[in-house]
């Protein structure tokens, strides 16, 4: 792994993603295996003027047995403590930078339900630090971090070693970090979004339709004054952030009682080292009331049932057929990677800022303008290159905004 | 490193160490470095029933940067979150593994006070936690993992993977782990204690005098009904735990008040990075009211002026010249080996069961018994092969406890 690009990537996500302001808490959350990364973020967060730096590891092998081993009762509540750092740290107005990546396999044989009431009850439990965070508040970024078995699944034909080397060269391409400077190469990339971002904004669309030859063939109502962003995030003291580093995307959130027919994946989901495979969703006015999978149908119904609000969508994201992520051809099996490598929705939780001023209300506000909630938010590929998404607007308009899996070129 | 002794000596912290029992809450604390250690460590507490597993890694170079590069203000308060852990967790009936082993020299060149002062915040904001373990309610215990650059300190002779090598051979066999079942060798060990420790019990000794070659010259009195503890520690619930590992030392606390004379260390004490040498104390009435430093003066200065009870000693602990420790005839800048090489006294707070019943008694009432209050324990080397150490009785009645820096026939 090259040590200069780690160093970018480093400040790649502490200056783009997070963009550390003077005298902020920089929160740094990770596995111990991205201690090198790590390390160069906190760095670079004191470069950038970080009064201070928390660093939260955690380990996946022990998180793994502590899944398997630990009495039911410990996953029904948050620690206090856990809620208190949420919660106390975004008062604080610190950032969070998420550093991502380890064995997709290794949950396999973990009780889905244990982690799923676990992070329920953190959400629960984290309700300032979400309500900070929904309102744009507190900026927040994920940028990835290899490690041998990740690797070693993105890249099984390859020894561990080059395996390992090959998904830090893909982290870094994919990322835009090579010999330039990595905050030049992001901005001209980000750039690219705005043009079509505005577009998008513009059309004032009433709703899409989804149509391809995997069988999607979905209406999708658009919320009144929804907001595409794609790139960046502006959050609320006016700042550009980046979530996710790398992006590809530009989303908003569909109305959440507004999607009506069909929805056909085209990449498999890794849910806590279970593949869901072809699997495909049937909505009506907006709920999941029909569903299958070739492969991990159990997870996926675990996942729906999660709470109310996770069998409606809250995402609906473009990206172009084409991608430097699709062109790779590969499963990265993380989200991070996967939703940026086309076309998505994500089943749960809409972000505030989907909506004009969304980030000034409250759940409850957001959900009577449309927006989905939930405590879940994950991620699925519906992207293909015969995917045709028209927009029609309340005048009755039709305008091509996908054909053949592309940005048409009025975008 | 040998796997299997790794695994014992995991076995050696849970079941010896912390005596964990079941659906007990296990809290681990240590280096990313350790991370081998630690989960043998996690694996051996669930095997011994444990209900769940936190452990709380830190890494020693992000400290480093942390004490250098963040604001001051970061060191005047604790995190509310850090208190909230401590005490909830030891309230929760938790036991605590502390693993130890990192590079001594890594903190050289941060400013002492950032560091006494962040630790003397948490220490104030977890006031339960602290009394609750004063009061031998939560087991607790140390135990080391090798570094590179911690063998490369005491093995500078060597390669670091020989260093590293030999570092964890020491660590295996000062614990006594060997291809016997650890906690059989280890009960061996602790059963020879017991005769010695009911001895110096038993004579009631008002006042003890050291004097050695080296110019210490010192009268210790005792407090009354002062109690000897070896090895290890029976906590509240009856339970035998065993503080150190490895242990070596039988240990009281002085009268705060009634030390005086001079005291001359035979061994450098290593704090923070930097090595005190060739250092003596003059006493008075309790109080240290001259000192010097070949080496160091200026951070032993710092840690006398850390509280009022930090220039006041709290523990006086026989080990006999000729400790496996010793006889490796190194230092091993770490107080857990350390301490174990030859008779020692710390500055700052006593333990609350150097005298009968002092786990019932708060701070005050501990203080009144001649129990000293602090918010430091530092342990200094005053052993030597020349050492003696003379007790004396209400009646008068002269025995001697240490003669050429070994126990006495007597004892």
């Amino acid at each position: 792994m090259n040590q200069e690009y780690l160093k970018k990537l480093a400040r790649l996500a502490v200056e783009g993603g997070a963009n550390v302001k003077k005298d902020q808490l920089v929160v740094i959350k990770g596995d111990i295996q991205a201690a090198p990364l790590i390390r160069e973020i906190v760095s670079a967060a004191y470069d950038a003027g970080a009064k201070d730096c928390i660093v939260r590891y955690h380990d996946e092998q022990i998180k793994h047995e502590k899944y398997l081993r630990s009495a039911e009762e410990v996953f029904q509540k948050a620690e206090p403590w856990e809620a208190v750092f949420n919660n106390d740290s975004a008062k604080q107005d610190a950032c969070y930078i998420h550093v991502v990546g380890g064995d997709p396999d290794l949950m396999k044989d973990v009780d889905p339900k244990r982690m799923q009431s676990a992070s329920a009850a953190l959400e629960n439990a984290s309700q300032e630090y979400r309500n900070l965070l929904n309102q744009g508040k507190n900026a927040w970024t994920i940028v990835a971090s290899a490690t041998p078995a990740w690797a070693k699944k993105v890249y099984p034909e390859l020894e561990e070693d080059q395996a390992l080397e090959q998904l830090w060269e893909d982290i870094f391409s994919i990322s835009r970090v090579d010999e330039n400077d990595p905050l030049d190469n992001w901005k001209k990339h980000s750039d690219s979004f705005m043009n079509r971002v505005k577009k998008l904004n513009d059309a004032k669309f009433e709703k899409l339709h989804y149509q391809n030859s995997a069988g999607t063939d979905l209406w999708v109502e658009l919320p009144e004054n929804y907001v595409y962003e794609g790139g960046g995030t502006v959050i609320s003291d006016g700042r550009m952030t980046y979530p996710n580093i790398p992006t590809e995307e530009i989303f908003t959130a569909p109305k959440y009682n507004g999607v009506n027919g069909k929805l056909v994946s085209t990449m498999p989901l890794n849910r806590s080292g279970v593949l869901i495979k072809d699997f495909w969703f049937e909505f009506k006015d907006g709920k999941v009331v029909d569903f299958d999978a070739a492969q991990g149908k159990e997870t996926l119904a675990e996942l729906l049932a999660a709470d109310e609000g996770a069998s409606y969508l809250g995402e609906a994201a473009l990206v172009p057929w084409g991608s430097p992520i699709q062109k790779k051809n590969r499963i990265f099996y993380n989200t991070l990677f996967d939703e940026n490598a086309s076309c998505h929705f994500a089943l749960g939780r809409a972000y505030s800022e989907s909506i004009e001023g969304g980030q000034e209300l409250s759940d409850e506000e957001l959900k009577e303008k449309g927006l989905n909630q939930s405590i879940i938010h994950v991620d699925f590929m519906v992207g293909s290159d015969d995917l045709s998404i028209t927009g029609y607007t309340k005048d009755g308009k039709e305008v091509p905004v996908f054909v053949n899996g592309r940005f048409s070129d009025q975008f």
